[in-house]
């Protein structure tokens, strides 16, 4: 098995790698827990709900079950509140122990229950997608949306470990797979050039979900995001490294509608854009360009960004939360595995743009 | 201006103390803040609203207010959302700072608030009763409440700072000072015999809010909790002897319904009826219960329950939630300044309850 410690000034906790994790999840639960609640959806337990339910038999601890709606839309108060009411009504007291099982959207709702609940129960995290098992198993962001704004209610809030099995990547529709890997991608680019390299060199082992190279990139996408938030729980300064290809990305996924691109190829599209702007302002190498833009490509994400046309390209990137004080800040590289934050000039965006968008120039 | 230091894993702070501390707030809010919150209620905001509208003025930072309506009954995720509505309408940012001014009613869902608005923001509270002044200051505990139980859904989360002013308690009704007395009292039984003395000695001078003796009262009872909080944030052990008088207290309160006697009052009459059970089953001295009934009486609460019945009361000590495994669990005094938790057979109440209801041979 491997094993990523992470740690944090809210408490440290391991990550256990495995192929079939889900049917040893018991060891994952602590003896003094009185009772487990298990919260999922209906996707997940319509593939692995059996292999869960019997490996917390194991336990024999009684198990309150709770099926929230699949989706963002659903990351909301009324999701979390079925959680409150589903627990309460079953009795659940201060020593259960919740189990969040499946994408970012429940690993979001299930830990900021674990963070209210009784003011704080403890919870395992069991991240079923790619995008879930490298960005969310690290940082203790959780939290749930609101109509005006996403993830505005929260909590920094900790697991006591998280699960992660490779194995049900399996079932993952391959988009996925593909926006998963921008983010493992990402953490080459910002914070470690060697990891880049491997991955230019496994793109397609990745890409087809070959066990080992798998395993080993999400263990080293938590080591790295580890790194990053130890430094920086509470995301004042570093943190915001982790944003590479992010204020692109989130213009894309705003300009044509969320839902449109998964927010991993989004990211990945990002990348080269951020990449294209970091050769125009750091002198980030171009040929590094290339070997970016052939990374995210061989990985199964989009390379040309949407053609929202430059007064609203300008308008969404202003708009990412990222921004502050009206300057439009982006995470640029002044070489591979190095990454800083920058206020640009929009005026600097249009040759990026010309280069990146559909139609203009390339593809 | 006198200060209290409270350490706890999840950061420190001080509370102040001082006449005036309202005319003053804007000390209190850090330079950094981009705005401010002012989350109070109708009662509270019409009786010094203006005060502290023009102290926070005095930042020069925005402020947007919200009134929520008073009581427990409104303590609920409805009050909460308006909070975080109005806030994300006003376009607050994780820089804000929340001021929860108010109650502990409101100190809870102020401070809840703040731990949830984008995962957490500072907030200073500001109690403006007696009991949230010694009780709610210390301690990290928010909360809302749920159909299926007070205080169910909340976190562990400490304010950047307390400001209480003594001067608020003026226009305090004389129940709710009394009541906040009882906490006070309690402090010296459990913790600090020398303190039960002082109270002893200044019993009517605290009931007459004379300054001098509330801003002592209020600080050793803020130390001493301090003090308790600081071995146990989580309430795993030691924390539980803040719970002295409060079996026989919520018996109280849920066998008359919520809102007949004031939570302080059923509490200092509790300590009364814990101080008879100390003296039949720890030998604590007979005299002594009677100067804690001479305190409790001389403070201004009742210090005579009401005739629930026998079985009743049994029955409502049960279902306090700090039994376990079906026990009755007292926190009882060896002797006055010491607390410890036991385990009670439910026949020792009986002449317990034959002494201190009600009607049965005293009175």
């Amino acid at each position: 098995m491997t094993i990523v410690r992470v740690t944090t000034p809210g408490g440290d906790y391991p990550i256990h790698i495995e192929q079939g994790r889900l049917q040893r999840l018991a060891e994952t639960i602590p003896a003094d827990a009185t009772s487990i609640a298990l919260v999922s959806n209906p996707v997940v337990l319509g593939l692995y709900g059996d292999t869960v339910r019997s490996a917390l038999a194991q336990t024999g601890k009684p198990v309150a079950e709770v099926a929230l709606p699949d989706g963002e839309a659903h990351k909301n108060w009324q999701s979390l509140n079925k959680i409150f009411d589903h627990l309460l009504q079953k009795g659940l007291d201060r020593k259960a122990v919740l189990v969040a099982f499946g994408g970012g959207v429940i690993g979001d709702m299930g830990g900021f229950a674990a963070a209210c609940y009784m003011r704080g129960i403890r919870f395992v995290q069991v991240p079923t997608t790619l995008l879930a098992q490298v960005d969310s198993s690290v940082g203790g962001k959780t939290a749930i949306n609101h109509p005006l704004g996403k993830n505005m209610i929260g909590a920094f809030y900790q697991p006591i470990s998280v699960q992660i099995d490779p194995d049900v990547l399996k079932t993952l529709p391959p988009r996925e797979v593909s926006a998963g890997l921008a983010e493992v991608v990402k953490y080459g680019l910002i914070i470690d050039a060697p990891f880049f390299d491997w991955c230019e060199a496994n793109a397609s082992a990745l890409r087809n979900l070959e066990t080992e190279a798998v395993i080993h990139a999400i263990q080293r996408s938590c080591e790295l995001k580890a790194r990053v938030v130890s430094q920086d729980e509470r995301e004042s300064g570093m943190r915001a490294i982790l944003n590479l290809g992010h204020t692109f990305g989130h213009a894309i996924e705003a300009g044509l509608g969320y839902g449109q691109w998964l927010h991993g190829e989004a990211v990945g599209c990002g990348m080269v854009q951020a990449a294209e702007l970091s050769a125009d302002l750091l002198g980030f190498p171009r040929q590094d360009v290339e070997r970016v833009r052939n990374v995210v490509e061989a990985i199964g994400c989009p390379v040309q960004a949407p053609d929202l046309g430059f007064e609203r390209w300008v308008e969404l990137m202003g708009h990412d939360k990222k921004a502050e004080g009206g300057t439009l800040r982006f995470v640029l590289m002044p070489r591979i595995g190095e990454a800083e934050c920058l206020d640009v000039d929009p005026a600097s965006l249009q040759p990026v743009l010309q280069r990146t968008v559909t139609g203009d120039g390339r593809g």
